[in-house]
């Protein structure tokens, strides 16, 4: 067993390791900016580091090669490290969050989702607030890490459609794995530069600008303030939206656009699906605020694209309390919270690829009640696409709504009312962050919640982060029978 | 083009005859009870008997072959045709009811709903009571002859599992077609005539347990009074529970346990399933009943079985408002009105077969991911599936997902909150009845909503009724190219 979990132990220690590095960053952050909260960051860091060494040391071995259960229990079990270390600094801070709330934070921060259980978040000490943003921007870098390399070779959800060679683990693609990872960092990096310019030079503070730039590129959606980004104009909207649309793209194409810019990063199935959905939704929606007069028509647009974008992408801000808008509106937000954005990018919720496949099988399924004895050939991007790929990937929309139902029915059972369980499982499975309703809307918050939902909550977190399968299957007895 | 349709209406000419001559003995009944409809039923059956005799003579032809496209506009045809029929009586009655209420109520009785637009029902005269059972239950049947004989050939989601010699439309299998049906008919009317009684003899009216026995074998749920079932005791509960269930069984069985009783019945995967699933849930609901001191344990069993197997089923009777039973009960109502019963029964709902399906297709899924190069073989009922048979069913449950997310959008889109969309959408398609929320509630009707609302629950309940494709196929181009 030892043998088993050494090297996964060992590569969860790395990334503690890692941890505590940005901890001491943020710690001198607050030195610098004689924050009270420098000697938790201190405190979190030396715990953070012990933890990490020990991890690294005593697990270190002499080259190995990780088989795949082994791969999936280093994805799941670094998530969940990553989150627990992640939530020292809100636990020891001077804010006082019990331990459930800063696991929830910590989570709700590393998988992107977004939703908080903080009330006056202006409130919170600089280094804490920088805090929650870099679990954002850190845990987005491992969303698109595990999504480019790890997820398609594990065959999880259909996302072997996106097996490449960069997720071919045998020895000989290690030279080229190290490649796509600096490209990928660096990608990232640039991607978050222009993030912070551009919302610097459109009016936010340098402070905001570097906060909301991390938690947008991550589509994370934390923000430095109760009102979200409602307390910013039109034009940061704007640029928000522009980066909450290319996070949410293959950012396999981002790295070969930097690379190469083009056009052709329009020549896909995936981003075309992605934008469609995006003009769609928002011009129904645009169309219905202008009849509803609630808003001029410029008003209109910029408000139905920012909250449709930034659920979609699963992003999370909100500019605005959509719940009222009228009944179309709000079923709209609740039926966009499960698409989600493209495969390889930072967003969560289900992904345009498997509706988008889901809806050619039943094309294929249709063709083929006219015509039994036809031969029909699904493809995708141009390429055929084989029949186990298909299959998982609608299986996976189908363990989706289970796992949605089951998340609902415990929520219900402490005590929330159906639209809050509902929408809370929901928003939390698709990492989105706000859910419906008067308690966890977009203008409430997650701190009312019993306990029970908010661990509950925060598992979910995870398991819809980890395309649900991946963490799933450590709970099979066959995983560890091995 | 009617070469192609002439034995289409034909057979749907044969049908609205049968349904004429319904009328007519309704109106019998009218003229012993000297109920003031009886005019109304006259009319009515004069103008079916007209369309019927048009139809039938217009398009008789010496034998004729229907090939599986003409199946699908056969199976649909009939159903709209029986429906907007049925809906005449209603129409001319001395109730007054508008066009579009009528057709809801009709297509809401035929596809054994139990929806209503009606409010006092226990003021309608008897004649027009016995025709909405009389709908239901002449669409019980017909659901079962269409799950028996034509959805398994015409492999609608999955339903090919179930193709046996009986589903097989070649000449030579005509005799044994109809020697099913007869026992088909023969089984439907027992169960019925077993109902009635039971009914009877704890109680009910005779003209109650009539209708009531009608509601129940055909699974729809239409009731003599405002207060549903909620104005009996529990042994007229209990018998209503056991008629349910027995109607929710896939009907061969039923038809092979008339013919050779024996407890073989159980040893059939979907029945344990469904069972299963009854138990749990109702065991769940009781204790949450009894923990919030609602009702003493013999008070809460009866209603939580009651009202949970009448959604299970997708009969829709009420007894109680479940919608004030605390937040776990009303959460559970709305998972379960998604399961149905077993195929080939008269229930409605995605079906326990293909929940049973997809789990086990997770299951091998899993495996899969832990044994990349394990062959896995997913059996059911003892034997292989095919995975094309797989394919279907869960390619059914993304396509009701997709179905009840347009369903609910356009619901709101007509002003209806995203409570009374979302459950207004989900009942009509699992065909159940009663919604959550204040409007469409178990203590509440359909009749407020406006009119295009009830328009788009009409489709949507012929949709659900269909499985969805047999419907959908019709409104492709490729269809009509032949």
């Amino acid at each position: 067993m030892f043998r088993f979990l050494r090297p996964v132990l060992f590569v969860c220690g790395i990334l503690v390791l890692i941890m505590s590095g940005l901890m001491a960053c943020v710690a001198l952050f607050a030195w610098v900016r004689q924050d009270p909260e420098m000697e938790v960051f201190l405190i979190s860091c030396g715990i953070t580091l012990a933890f990490g060494l020990m991890l690294v040391l005593g697990c270190r071995a002499s080259g190995f090669h990780l088989i795949s259960r082994q791969l999936y229990l280093l994805t799941s079990l670094s998530w969940v490290m990553m989150s627990l270390v992640g939530a020292l600094p809100l636990f020891f801070s001077h804010f006082q969050l019990s331990a459930v709330d800063a696991v929830f934070e910590a989570v709700s921060g590393i998988t992107t989702t977004g939703s908080t259980v903080l009330s006056g978040i202006e409130n919170l000490s600089p280094s804490l607030l920088l805090w929650r943003s870099l679990l954002q921007w850190l845990g987005g870098l491992g969303v698109i890490g595990m999504a480019v390399s790890i997820l398609p070779f594990l065959r999880i959800g259909g996302m072997r459609l996106f097996h490449t060679e960069s997720s071919d683990w045998s020895d000989k693609s290690i030279p080229r794995i190290q490649s796509l990872a600096r490209l990928l960092v660096l990608t990232y990096l640039t991607l978050t530069v222009a993030c912070i310019t551009s919302y610097w030079l459109v009016g936010m503070t340098f402070f905001d600008a570097v906060n909301h730039a991390m938690a947008t590129v991550s589509t994370g959606g934390f923000a430095t303030d109760d009102r979200s980004m409602g307390r910013f104009d039109a034009p940061i909207l704007w640029v928000s939206i522009l980066f909450m649309i290319l996070s949410a793209l293959p950012f396999t194409l981002l790295i070969g656009f930097a690379r190469r810019p083009s056009l052709a990063l329009l020549n896909n199935q995936q981003v075309l699906g992605f934008f469609g959905i995006i003009v769609a939704v928002t011009l129904l929606l645009t169309v219905d605020l202008i009849n509803l007069n609630l808003f001029t028509p410029y008003e209109a647009v910029t408000k139905a694209a920012f909250n449709l974008v930034s659920v979609i992408t699963t992003t999370g801000f909100a500019a605005d309390d959509y719940t009222q808008w009228g009944t179309f509106g709000i079923a709209l937000f609740f039926v966009v919270t499960f698409i989600g954005g493209c495969s390889g990018s930072t967003s969560g919720g289900m992904k345009v690829f498997r509706f988008q496949l889901s809806y050619l099988f039943l094309r294929t399924q249709i063709r083929k009640l006219v015509h039994p004895n036809g031969i029909f050939v699904t493809q995708y991007n141009g390429k055929p696409v084989q029949d186990d790929i298909i299959l998982s990937a609608i299986a996976f929309s189908f363990l989706f709504f289970l796992t949605l139902a089951i998340v609902t029915l415990l929520l219900a059972m402490m005590g929330l009312d159906l639209l809050t369980s509902l929408t809370a499982a929901a928003t939390a499975l698709t990492n989105v962050g706000p859910g419906l309703g008067e308690i966890i809307g977009p203008a409430g918050n997650f701190a009312s919640l019993p306990d029970a939902a908010k661990w509950l909550l925060s598992l979910a977190m995870l398991m819809g982060r980890l395309e649900l399968l991946t963490l799933m299957v450590l709970f099979t007895p066959m995983f560890w029978r091995g």
